[in-house]
């Protein structure tokens, strides 16, 4: 018998059992092949044809328009640092972008688009550690700017922008990597959305890209063509061999989401389980919630205990019951909960049984 | 019963049947942790480890001395040719790069390393359809040049460099992304040599690049910070989420390719297996073989039948008995029989009295 724990881990993360025992069952032999998955060409029929149908499975689970591409990038959603820069700083004459920093990752965001342009960092929350989303002022949002950027959800200290803001004509690039997925989204308010795979989708390496075709062929010069989005979006991301177990993977993940009622079920399903837990933080002088409560993520929860010893007493016997990964970032130390799709109502009940059991014997 | 055809495709390509069945069965459970290879954080001790050993692995079988890092770096073989002008163009002043031409993946690592200065390309067998390894006038090799770039196996072709060229003090760069680790290669030669994962290590996605400490720190400024090797190197490749499972499949073909008698054995059985198919070229006139005999390799053997139909009827014919993915590459058309490390001699001895009777029967 085959040992799961309940996994919390922020990424790679867990994913659905389901999906994990159909991967391991056709391991060895694809759609009788006699091949892997990992050992047949990108370029044959079979490879063709789950490209297509993750393409159709995401565009349906999303409802992306068709006048938006969707690529599979190299690289993760760290790998978009560069590429949306270097694909859309060019978009307007300015080549100025604007910035909204929630967090670690859109600071290296930050720091990557600097490379290629003038950055604008028009809302930061860095002065109370990233506890919030900050206040968006629309007069910051220079028109002549080539895109805003902002991280929808902010995996490290669990902040979650309830409602994406108006940018006017300014197109909106937003990092959903934690996300994807978990909630309606409103494409059509993007000019690009972007995702690592590692968390909502499937195996790391990847990213999805989703990007209004208006916005392609204003890459630099100086874009590597594997980097270059109207270059994927021609050459349906076969451009060289892509992160096909990746792809496969992220294709069994999608098909299992659309079996569990898509997107408007999951969201419901995980807006219960973010308030299972919160609902223990709200009613706890013990536990001390990181986020700012009205842009608390249903992604990723976010504590503190009274002190570092009792969270290290907290991790050591979670683990030991088999709650997994619970670990929060070195940023904040105590504990983060991540609840991507896979992770269960079961698991999240194993998880507020145990803090509640916690409290009770040492608060 | 699972079904395993012999894959004779050019990559992504098979791998050994022991390592895909450890991965099958570990598939759901990495090493008791109850959750899977691709669910756990690269920055776990246990991933961390695994890297280690992968390393480790390489560096033993190749003999690598320790003053070259070993990168694992997004995107595959063609991610390099554009992080090998954005990472070594500046090396020297004159900001020029010598490359020879000897097929269509040295072609784009050509037009790609264009856009970061001055390409000469000092070598080239276009005028004979890439049948040969040109030579290569020593006069040629500008001492002022950053590197200079060869292709060391054509997987398109069936050519390979059978020993490697002098370059004086300039860095020499080696794609050996189809046939890495098949043969003895001796690394001092290089500056930089890499390879694709997904022909001779483990899934798409993920190349291996073993860099001269020496040369890392002279990237571009526009360099995206994923494709600089000084921080690649500096970061263990973990500067953002890797490609955990191409890490964990190379690593499980490395502790393969030992088992088999590491990379001087491994060349023995690969001579011998190309060996086989070579001696059916040469006592015929039905196959026709693409390359120029001394420039043969023994990754990819390429040839023609007499006529279009009859190559149709070959690889029909082949693939019902188990004889997968033989086709050439629409550049040259016929049959193309890739020999990775991982297809066995069994399977070559298949293809040969395969080809011998098919002979017999049409020729």
């Amino acid at each position: 018998m085959t040992r799961r724990v309940y996994n919390f881990g922020p990424g790679p993360a867990t994913l659905p059992l389901p999906v994990m025992e159909r991967a391991r069952d056709e391991f060895l032999d694809f759609q009788g092949l006699g091949a892997s998955i990992i050992e047949i060409s990108h370029r044959s029929k079979e490879f063709e044809a789950l490209l297509d149908q993750t393409d159709a499975l995401l565009r349906e689970l999303m409802e992306i328009p068709q006048d938006y591409a969707i690529l599979y990038a190299h690289g993760g959603g760290q790998m978009q640092f560069s590429m949306v820069p270097m694909n859309l700083m060019r978009y307007r004459p300015a080549r100025k972008a604007l910035y909204v920093e929630t967090g670690e990752f859109s600071k290296r965001a930050i720091e990557e688009a600097r490379r290629y342009g003038t950055v604008d960092v028009v809302a930061s929350s860095r002065g109370t550690r990233f506890d919030r989303i900050p206040e968006l002022d629309p007069a910051r949002i220079d028109p002549a700017a080539s895109y805003l950027h902002i991280t929808t959800n902010n995996t490290i200290c669990g902040t979650q922008w309830r409602d994406v803001p108006a940018a006017g004509d300014v197109p909106l690039v937003g990092d959903a990597t934690s996300e994807i997925l978990s909630r309606r989204i409103d494409v059509r308010r993007f000019g690009v959305l972007y995702a690592g795979a590692q968390k909502n989708l499937g195996p790391a390496g990847l990213a999805v890209v989703i990007v209004r075709r208006s916005l392609l062929g204003h890459e630099l010069p100086e874009t590597p063509k594997l980097l270059t989005y109207k270059v994927l979006a021609d050459d349906h991301s076969l451009t060289n061999t892509t992160n096909t177990f990746s792809v496969y993977m992220s294709k069994l993940v999608l098909e299992w989401l659309k079996t569990q009622g898509g997107v408007p079920a999951i969201e419901v399903r995980n807006q219960r389980k973010a308030a299972t837990l919160y609902a223990i933080l709200d009613a706890s002088s013990f536990y001390r919630g990181h986020a700012h409560t009205p842009d608390r993520s249903i992604m990723n929860v976010t504590f503190n205990l009274p002190t570092p010893e009792l969270e290290a007493r907290f991790l050591r016997e979670a683990e030991a019951q088999g709650l997994y990964a619970l670990k929060g970032h070195r940023a904040l130390g105590g504990v983060r909960a991540s609840l991507y799709n896979a992770m269960s109502e079961d698991g999240v009940a194993a998880l507020a049984d145990f803090m509640r059991t916690f409290e009770q014997r040492n608060g």
